[in-house]
């Protein structure tokens, strides 16, 4: 515990006396600002500005102080994924991701993670069903992963993960022993990956918490447009977290958290009769055909940091980039 | 659960795809903008406008992302006062208190109300004795409670609480099975109200959970200076929230959660032979005597409404008030 006075000590702290609300946000800039990390300084600075000038520009009253305090143990309270959820409907999530992995023209666009990503799905040899729900469409996905010249990247992990024909993730049934509906696969030497799932369907995001007593409040629907979550992982390439969205869905133009790109969107097709064959599966059910294009760690590295001076001069921010990471540019 | 096409149908909402760093904002805004409801509107407007400037400014990365989500899990998990302390050791506590309670010069200023009071402290008989720890320092509090002209105020409800003299507040015992170092009184006849207590001390704040682990990262203490909490309440008075400080304490300049205000810090008194023997306590024992000033709630409620007139205006915002509270000003 720090002794009483290394507070006003170690950085040059004003006393914090008669706070008012104009004086209240320099002072506490300033007493938040003795770590000498000057990214977590930065970022202090600028979550208590946009925190208070929130406070200030709405006049917030205590009651919707207390409320607001209330919606966030109400959040904790239900599960972990609850801030997750309220990140994706505010339009957070996406955000970040744009910020973080920019895709260069040509490369696969990113969707958002959502809650239901797991860490237990099994690895599944090319071929594989990854379903056991036997109410759901059949459906058989033929994909390829590719770089942006149009060689095939070989080696490369892929979850993969969607609900089961009643719109609910393995993880949202009480009783769940093992996962269902999701696995894990590896690009083949022709950078294909093929496996056998259901189509999927729209569905509710879980509004049976605040984060659903708030859309509810903003009569905001809760739907997701019906989509099979892909997430790429290979040493040297941009971790690509994204989704595919079968076209015409009625949420298509307004998916509650924001994930849906128009080059996500995809048309099923059916299986003919050779490749019904050729993959082992009836003729005539769902084909899902899609080629992901992936981006090398260094491209994305590079197209990030352009982004974001360009994007930090245009706010005419003084900052520089430190680890890729904007901090003040005090020299 | 609404229909799909309520969302696109009931406001003009865009089509919600291909969302950028950029257009995320705006579109996220209108599809908040359904409830009908302005001042929920605007609140979500501000909230969404900031929270995405946070990130667009910060160039906010997965990672820290990925912290700030699991730091709010961690708060919901330890305890519900840990979203109060966060607002606390952020500023915003005293911000809103400060916007929602201004005060006349002369009358009694506010303080941060703090996670620790409760609803089943004892109504005490004027006169009374609060404390239950034989380890603190006796001390005889005799305070009045005023208008603004000096009128003495009776039928004052004043919630009293104070922690023991290891710093703790009977709530932070694990086995607590009744109240002590709290009550609540009533001002007499000419506005009067005393009881025994004993001399505050300085405390940390709860550092065991994230709240304390954002204090070290940023290398702040912990501690709050002695004091005394006092909350008073009479229709159609301004409900007012505030604290005794004790002069001289070591943290009297750098309260960890921003609650300080000089006109509320004090100089302890001995209580002499005539006031030992009047209200029957030990000569020489510590005395606080306060006069506190309340004012209406409708001399705050325009002081409210004329301090948020000039700051919206200040900042530029074309806004009026309803019901007190700013939202956009569409005539």
């Amino acid at each position: 515990m720090a002794e009483p006075t290394s507070s006003s000590g170690a950085v040059n702290v004003p006393p914090l006396l008669d706070l008012t609300i104009d004086n209240i946000t320099p002072n506490t800039i300033r007493i938040n600002s003795q770590s000498g990390d000057a990214r977590l300084t930065y970022v202090m600075a600028r979550l208590v500005t946009h925190l208070h000038d929130f406070a200030r520009e709405t006049r917030l009253s205590t009651e919707e102080w207390m409320k607001a305090i209330e919606f966030l143990i109400a959040c904790g309270k239900i599960c972990s994924d609850e801030f997750i959820l309220l990140s994706d409907v505010l339009g957070l999530s996406l955000l970040v991701d744009s910020i973080n992995h920019p895709k260069p023209v040509g490369s696969t666009e990113g969707s958002v993670l959502g809650p239901f990503h797991t860490h237990d799905a099994p690895l599944l040899e090319n071929g594989s069903s990854m379903t056991s729900d036997p109410e759901g469409e059949p459906m058989l996905a033929l994909c390829t992963v590719k770089d942006t010249k149009g060689n095939p990247i070989p080696g490369v992990t892929i979850d993969i993960w969607e609900t089961d024909s009643s719109g609910h993730y393995d993880v949202q049934h009480a009783g769940r022993d093992s996962p269902s509906e999701r696995c894990v696969m590896v690009s083949d030497e022709e950078g294909r990956f093929w496996f056998k799932g259901i189509k999927p369907v729209s569905y509710p995001i879980p509004n049976d918490g605040p984060v659903g007593k708030l859309l509810e409040k903003l009569k905001r629907h809760c739907w997701r447009p019906a989509h099979v979550h892909f997430m790429f992982k290979k040493e040297g390439w941009d971790h690509l977290i994204t989704a595919l969205y079968i076209r015409g869905d009625p949420y298509e133009t307004s998916d509650a958290v924001f994930g849906v790109k128009k080059s996500l969107i995809v048309d099923l097709e059916k299986v003919d009769k050779e490749t019904a064959e050729r993959y082992g599966v009836m003729e005539g059910i769902w084909l899902l055909k899609h080629d992901f294009v992936l981006t090398t760690e260094k491209e994305t590295e590079e197209l990030r940091d352009k982004l974001a001076t360009e994007a930090l001069q245009k706010l005419g921010l003084n900052l520089k980039l430190v680890d890729h990471l904007p901090v003040p540019d005090l020299d």
